[in-house]
């Protein structure tokens, strides 16, 4: 075989065939081997070999090479005290992310309820409507699951996830946000068994957990998308998702989607409780609807704490979304925000769902930064921190300061050497 | 509250509000309770409580209440003796499933390389490409993730995955297909990078198990749509998938789907190998390629071994696929293949992978057998068992035993007491 700098010109070479032209500057370590036949054994990956056992037959487990886990949030490891106790948030690590689902032990966690997570043996729970109904109906989780049952592919996102030029990774700027494919029943479909009242207008859901604490939405969010959801990535719920079930309230922020659901009363009003402390508005409709999600996105490869090996070609790779609908575009610039590129979708977008989107890049060897955009169906399309800054009057540099939501727009610089830093610091 | 008569009534009343006016005949346990304001806290479910830890900080687990594991397949709990040891196959609990992802750790598995599954560390793996190529290309797994990626959603099934009289659940019976969200590099993307050779027309791709067995596939199948897949549901494969990257030739059957992949020959011609002991027709082409999965389905729920707690309302749910490409259409037969009738795709169908079906069923209490067919995008449909034993000219009772996979119609016979049982038996 050639020498390593033949083996690196026919790459370049080859490269040209790539799709877009793209060509791989520096790989880690190529050096192609010989083989006489296919049937040869080889001498490389001579590892050592694991035995199934009744654990891996029943369900199997991770590789003890891949250590990619949760951290909690926000980053410093302390819990955040809060008046009930202490709160449980873990931030899931985007930084290794691939495609749109998040495994299940992996799905960021917020709990503002009580540390505690409720250890619910499904065969005594129950979810009952009631209120502003012609017929309340309490139904056990093997009832729920005679309904029709929808699928769908969703995000959540906690309002809390907002990037600050502290943070040093894409999970502590962004790991507030997950998606998962969940599997339930319409809430629609529960409200037209019961049949709503005239006057019904909001309703409450009420979950499990130590502090009573439940969140008002309007019907028509309930008549529209809310799912009742028992399944999530083709299993039940895991506990810290709400076992046995919880509302999917698509888009909205985090905080509505009650876990461990038991409750849910069709009201004339909003009712303000403990979960709105993020968001006392003096108009009810403003105080539940203003907190919408996105639309946002944020690159995941290079993002913050990872090494490009030197200059040559890369994909970025990011996930966007939104709470106004599917994503539309995502652009993405590579000079900081002066041209921006359309950006490939790598999945097909739906509507309130993580779409990973990809832009095929071949860096230059010089420091710059790198941004990414995203538009949703509904023609929303992700602020800059300018525009932010603008809008409310503080200089770009406080911008993660000001009220609601932070969908602005992430920068991640890239040093000479190849590290990716939090572009904000 | 009304008595539970009443409140029976009023859910049938209710029920005609439901789409296609299907009615809630018996529920487990129907009973409204009335609570005077969301703000009470309610007195069941008082569950005991799980505190944070930081194993459940890093990385998540499920419910202690929720038990569905893999079995050994086939059924019997003795691994099949093969001529290189024991054979670890575990077919997938297709009973509990919901939606399409079929969770990492339920995922089927099946060897015929050999009991033990490597212990790969990921930085000294490589992957080689030679042969009949221009360039031949030795990838680090850092290099394979530095390439254009996708990621699909493509099922996978073994050839073994045949249902017989003796059978009980769907576990059993079609336990040996799962479905998952792969990322990965596409193989023409490599390809391309190395530049094949005009004479080009097999590859052989060869995993690093005990046993050093390879599969034949046809270039047009690599330029194709074959995915070298280094992600699985988000997160890395798991060593059971092959971690760390396998390839996916989606649609062919499963043991064309090499684990643990560290090299593809590029050849000129068919190479029968240890793994086409399943299929060693005279013609290469025949050989490699009469092996394509599907179409087929089959109810999940009910299936054998469940139990209908009644007459009434039931969504029928099952699974579709196609090595063909997307499923088009399922139907479903309640009354023993008379009638058959569109079902719901509650997913989106995409080439070669699961699609979730649900077919809204009131049952009278009457003994009565359910079937579901599936036909896919290029207009194959699945096979009736008196079709396949006419094909082949023998009983309808001994059609299992017919060469080739088994896509056959699946039936489930119910009893008058609700008891679902194998209709093969």
């Amino acid at each position: 075989m050639g020498s390593e700098r033949t083996s690196r010109r026919e790459l370049l070479k080859g490269g040209a065939a790539l799709a877009g032209g793209v060509t791989l500057g520096e790989l880690a370590s190529s050096q192609a081997q010989a083989h006489d036949h296919p049937m040869t054994p080889g001498s490389q990956n001579a590892s050592p070999m694991i035995l199934g056992s009744k654990e891996l037959v029943e369900y199997g487990q991770r590789s003890r090479y891949v250590t990619s886990v949760r951290i909690q949030h926000p980053p410093g490891g302390r819990p955040s005290p809060d008046l009930f106790g202490k709160v449980f948030h873990v931030a899931s690590p985007l930084q290794d992310s691939v495609g749109v689902i998040t495994p299940s032990s992996l799905h960021y966690v917020a709990t503002t309820r009580g540390s505690y997570m409720p250890d619910i043996d499904p065969k005594l729970h129950t979810l009952t409507i009631h209120g502003l109904v012609d017929q309340p109906l309490t139904l056990t989780m093997d009832d729920l699951k005679r309904f029709p049952s929808v699928t769908r592919l969703h995000f959540i996102e906690c309002a809390g996830n907002r990037h600050t030029p502290r943070q040093k990774t894409v999970q502590e700027t962004h790991g507030m946000t997950s998606c998962a494919e969940w599997t339930g029943v319409l809430l629609s479909t529960l409200l037209k068994e019961c049949g709503l009242k005239g006057s019904a207008t909001w309703f409450v859901a009420e979950g499990a957990e130590e502090v009573k604490g439940a969140s008002s939405m309007p019907i028509a969010k309930a008549m529209d998308d809310c799912l009742i959801a028992y399944g999530m990535n083709g299993e039940a719920l895991r506990p810290q998702q709400g076992f046995p079930v919880r509302i999917i309230p698509p888009g909205f922020e985090g905080i509505f989607h009650t876990k461990y659901l038991r409750r849910i009363k069709v009201v004339d009003r909003y009712y303000m409780n403990y979960n709105d402390f993020g968001h006392l508005r003096e108009d009810p409709k403003e105080a539940a609807l203003s907190e919408q999600i996105g639309p946002k996105s944020v690159i995941t490869y290079p993002s913050g704490g990872q090494q490009l090996p030197g200059r040559g070609f890369y994909e970025i790779s990011g996930l966007a979304w939104s709470g106004g609908g599917a994503i539309r575009t995502v652009e993405v610039s590579t000079d900081g925000g002066k041209k921006w590129n359309l950006a490939e979708l790598k999945t097909t977008p739906q509507r309130m769902a993580h779409v990973r989107f990809g832009y095929q890049w071949t860096w230059d060897g010089n420091a710059t930064e790198i941004l990414s955009r995203a538009t949703d169906e509904i023609g929303q399309v992700q602020a800059l921190r300018e525009q932010i800054a603008q809008w409310w009057n503080v200089p770009v540099e406080r911008n993660y300061r000001v009220p609601g939501l932070d969908n602005s727009v992430m920068p991640w610089k890239i040093a000479k050497d190849g590290s990716v830093t939090n572009g904000l610091a």
